[in-house]
């Protein structure tokens, strides 16, 4: 789910224009050392931003699961912060250590190691896909495990840390020897090292500006819409906007302000691929299937049975994914290997001499870039006994506790899991670096399927493959982060120490940051995870589903689905295929696994980033300029203004204070009966 | 009512920039026979802009009878019109006659005088009052006579042509001997001036667009609105913008952007005295005297009883109109007596010499522009016999057949009215030109009172009131229309000739449209007329309940009614008093005319208007230049679309179209009871 569920960065692509030589305007500055870089007004803006973000994602993944590049943000908000937080130490005549683009680099680090938590955590997929809830809604409802506050913390930091090790020994390969290009990685620190000019930093503080004017209208707005949400189908998030009929099939504008935002981050074809998949499937297919009910399937079943309509939205999702899942794994090992192969090639040939960066001008400029680059990079090591030894006792400590989290996940499951664990995580750590995708979700499905039809339906082979799936997706997550963290920090002069550092106490905030932010929207939201509700976590129902079709196979699916599912199988393979043959002129093909996720969620959502695009489409025709440097400022604040406004509502949510108003949407037949109800 | 329910100009004075000699720029522009000011593409321009304006006029008559200056909308709309039509004919070669603003004034002095019908007929006031709808709700219910095309049409244009013959041999000494300043019309001259220059137009045609947007914006509003109103209190006009309990006492932002537009054209301070007005009414004494109910007044009423609540909301918003009407009639009869008394004095003393216009800068382009507007003004004669002639013939058919028309009105009634009316419309039109305030509401309430009186309670007084009152304010409110009519074909060389015929034909246009459009809503909208319904036309309310206390004196107020009454009136004229000897300085005491619509109305429109306030004021402050060119436009824009989405809207409404959709604002506990009822 590379496009969507993971992060995607091509935006800040944009902002990477190159100097000539960006050492060089830097040459004056002192570079800290490692453990300055580490500053304590670093970790305090680092956590306080984590929460932020942490509630952020914890929203997008209970919502839809589509997480957009949240690097940008981040990076805007650590500058604002610590700047506002220097100037003012600086009047007062306190400030001891001005702020350096190594800090903030490792405000940035440590924020995205704990948001990234957040996701990896599982809470909208494989975690709560375990939970009695979701099961409810399966065809497998025994086996379930509740989601509690302390298996949850245990679980993530015996997972989580895993992956950092894992790649430690092979950052100078991948950084200075194979020189990956890790697209995210070097525009956010292009993003810093900008802010860091006279100029750059005074364009920041206008992009501060405007994300904190569309920070507070997101805020604001979602204030208003709660009032007249007294209950489900209420309220603005129910408001049909074309018509009842298109509302009964979820086409409407649900002025969430938060996805108007997404949609201004992710790439036009993104959104419009969300909106054909959500036309295709709810215009189209299910009313299709909906009227072959006592045909296809028995009438009368409840809404959510996935022996009825509920189990082809859920399995044609599921089988688009795969096929797109299953295409971009082999492609992307494709490239790992044939890359691979050919550094190595090349390095036999050429041995000495660095070779110069593709993607960087080449001439004495760069090289004093790289030098200095390299030689700062080099300079902190971190041994790889070290390494070694951290990867092989979490390891043990995680092959002795896990069994006694999950019964069903048996020892030697996650013995073999931890030594395909670090090869995968170089799978994965190469493959960003050269095409900008995690497959993170992908290995975990991968082990969903393994895991899970190694221990069989009779041994909760369900639980064992989600379990698995969390396993493999923290390790293989994590590994990529902190190598384009490292990326980063090369190329801002940050020290491999320092990263390592903040990305370890990064993942340990967000290991128990993200339970207790979700602790607190599945206490606050009592239908989180229901279909109906306004946190249905999609992704949870397919993650689960997903574990039921590894573990018992197909029999449990409706008439034609399987037929049905084979043909989306197919054409996401297909429509990928035909994509990368036309290269740059298939732009308008849309992705498979984009169109997927309406499938099941409907073209709500879709319709909210369209609404995005298309403002930000507008927008670029009347002033691109502009457009470029203001769209992620003001994406940001959208999205920041509305995923903080939900830290008051489940707060008012816990409290027990419900919205005095629900404005409802009525038919006028309905609304006569009404009227005569509340007349008499 | 002059402030608010008539037509007030004060903006159009911001774009009266006098230049050193307006005439000598169009020196070289020759001024075409008063025949050929008079073309027939000029009647067609007018007849659309009529037919538009007449809607406009008449949703706001039925809605709260608050009717903005339409004139700068009206000029620029006939500019573009014109405008398009003369570019389109010139393209295909077959343009015989350029556009003049002769032209353009004959087109402004027609749609005027037909729009004004649309306000003098008393569709929202006089003439619908009479109806057994708004009988029903006062304490006189068997005198009515109900709505029916055929006699309106009638009575129009027996009773709209008197003012016009009444005040044509005045001219010559109101225009250029006493050189009365006639606010409106000069400004409306000033920009039918400008307009024709090179500058003039390029503005014009940028304001002419940005009117088209915001146009089409309202108009959209107004249709996609449609679509949630499918019964009462429903859609966004019932939107509880600040809380179900400030709903039930009517604050809330209804959405509906004619009223945002109207607050943007009418001064700040007249948005803050409704608001104020509101405020006083529904925020503090509606609920003390709710609270009185069973000791003031019997419990158990019907809402609309006038013994109950509804006539204190009704008696006390009467007397403070009329002690703001008395205060200012009286003022303007004393400037009127003073102002003639000196103008005779000093052409005793000056003879032959011309006085310097005090508005205009003095000096030999003044008396260039003088002298040739004189020249022109002059030079076009309409004989004093044929005025007399076409008066008294006009009178006589009206003292014939209006007995036939009302019973209640005998002969002799309006022979009385008919003796006096020359003299009342001659004072009408100076003080018009003295002080830009139509008094023509103040002498119809003068009409209701007296003739009302003198027919008795016994001999359907009322009704013969509410007649006289009609005839009455048709006589004075055309008289000084057609004198700023007179002044702006002055300023724009306009002849007399062609005015008094353009005048003559929008009347009569006027005559025809204002009732045809009225007749729609009435169809249209099954509760006109009622207080809960979208036209609650609460001057018809108001109106039959001064008639009512003039025959019928006090006795059918509620108790401690009267003592409010009499307190609220002399406030009105208290306030009045301090606000003239405070002068400038008291600029913040607010228009006690202003407050007292909301007593009856509710504080919901003074909302929309201190939004459209609050908006200008942040313009002109961000931008004053900007604010001063196009917000005048803005607001046309936002006018006349929503007023033009009546047309679609009553279409739908006779065909029997129903909106499809309720949007209902419920109390959480009433969503509940609805819950439970739709679920089962």
């Amino acid at each position: 789910m590379a496009q969507t569920e993971e992060k995607n960065h091509k935006k800040d692509m944009e902002l990477e224009k190159e100097d000539l030589s960006v050492e060089k305007v830097f040459q004056n500055q002192e570079v800290p050392s490692w453990r300055k870089q580490l500053t304590i007004r670093a970790f305090v803006v680092s956590f306080v931003l984590s929460v932020l973000f942490c509630f952020i994602v914890m929203k997008l993944n209970l919502t839809t699961g589509i997480i957009p590049s949240l690097n940008v943000s981040a990076g805007l908000l650590g500058f604002f912060f610590v700047n506002t937080w220097t100037k003012f130490l600086s009047k007062s005549g306190m400030l001891r250590q001005p702020f350096t683009r190594q800090e903030n680099t490792v405000i940035q680090t440590c924020v995205v190691a704990s948001s990234g938590i957040a996701f990896s955590g599982g809470f909208g997929s494989y975690l709560f896909g375990m939970s009695e809830r979701v099961a409810r809604l399966s065809s497998n409802r025994t086996d379930f495990k509740n989601p509690a506050i302390g298996w949850i913390l245990g679980f993530l930091f015996i997972v989580s840390f895993l992956g950092l090790f894992s790649v430690v020994p092979l950052r100078k390969i991948m950084i200075i020897d194979f020189k990956l290009t890790y697209p995210s990685g070097t525009a956010t620190a292009h993003l810093i090292n900008s802010f860091h000019t006279p100029q750059g930093a005074k364009l920041a503080k206008k992009q501060v500006k405007v994300l904190g004017k569309f920070f507070t209208f997101s805020f604001l707005w979602g204030f208003f819409q709660w009032f007249y949400t007294a209950s489900d189908d209420c309220g603005f998030q129910a408001f049909p906007s074309m018509g009842l009929k298109a509302y009964k099939y979820k086409f409407y504008f649900d002025f969430s302000t938060i996805y108007v935002g997404v949609g201004m981050i992710c790439p036009h074809i993104i959104n419009i691929s969300l909106l054909l998949g959500g036309i295709l499937s709810w215009g189209l297919m299910w009313p299709l299937i909906e009227n072959k009910m006592g045909d296809w399937y028995p009438p009368g079943l409840d809404e959510n049975n996935m022996h009825g309509l509920e189990g082809y939205k859920v399995f044609i999702a599921i089988s688009m994914i795969l096929g797109d899942g299953l295409y971009n794994f082999f492609k992307t090992l494709g490239h790992t290997i044939t890359g691979l192969y050919q550094q190595i090639r090349d390095r036999r040939q050429e041995n000495v001499l660095p070779v110069a960066d593709q993607n960087s001008p080449s001439g004495p400029q760069q090289s004093f870039d790289f030098q200095r680059r390299t030689q700062l990079f080099l300079k902190d090591q971190i041994p790889t006994w070290f390494a070694v030894a951290g990867y092989v006792s979490i390891a043990i400590v995680s092959v002795i506790t896990l069994p006694h989290i999950f019964h069903q996940l048996k020892w030697y499951y996650m013995l073999v899991i931890y030594l395909l664990a670090p090869t995968l995580a170089f799978c994965n750590a190469y493959g960003c670096g050269l095409t900008d995708w995690s497959l993170a979700s992908n290995y975990g499905k991968l082990a969903i399927f393994t895991i899970g039809a190694w221990a069989g339906a009779s041994h909760g082979g369900v639980l064992a493959g989600l379990a698995a799936c969390g396993v493999m997706m923290n390790v293989v997550s994590t590994a990529s982060d902190l190598t384009q963290d490292f990326k980063t920090g090369y190329l801002t002069l940050a020290s491999p120490r320092s990263m390592f550092v903040s990305q370890i106490i990064g993942t340990a905030m967000g290991c128990v940051i993200s339970p207790c932010v979700f602790w607190v929207f599945y206490k606050a939201f009592d239908d989180l995870g229901t279909p109906k509700s306004e946190y249905p976590t999609p992704y949870a129902i397919l993650y689960r589903n997903m574990a039921i079709l590894g573990v018992e196979g197909f029999s449990s699916l409706p008439k034609n689905c399987l037929l049905l599912c084979y043909v989306f199988f197919g054409s996401a393979i297909l429509i990928n295929l035909i994509k990368d043959l036309m290269g740059q002129r298939g732009w308008f093909i849309p992705f498979p696994m984009a169109m997927a996720i309406p499938f099941y969620l409907g073209p709500y959502f879709a319709i909210d980033m369209c609404v995005g695009s298309l403002i930000l489409f507008i927008w670029q025709k009347v002033n691109k300029a502009k457009a470029d440097a203001f769209g992620p400022a003001v994406a940001s604040g959208l999205i920041c203004g509305d995923g903080i406004w939900t830290i008051p509502a489940s707060i008012l949510a816990l409290a027990g204070i419900k919205p005095p108003i629900c404005m409802k949407f009525l038919s006028r037949a309905t609304n006569k009966r009404v009227d005569n109800l509340l007349g008499s």
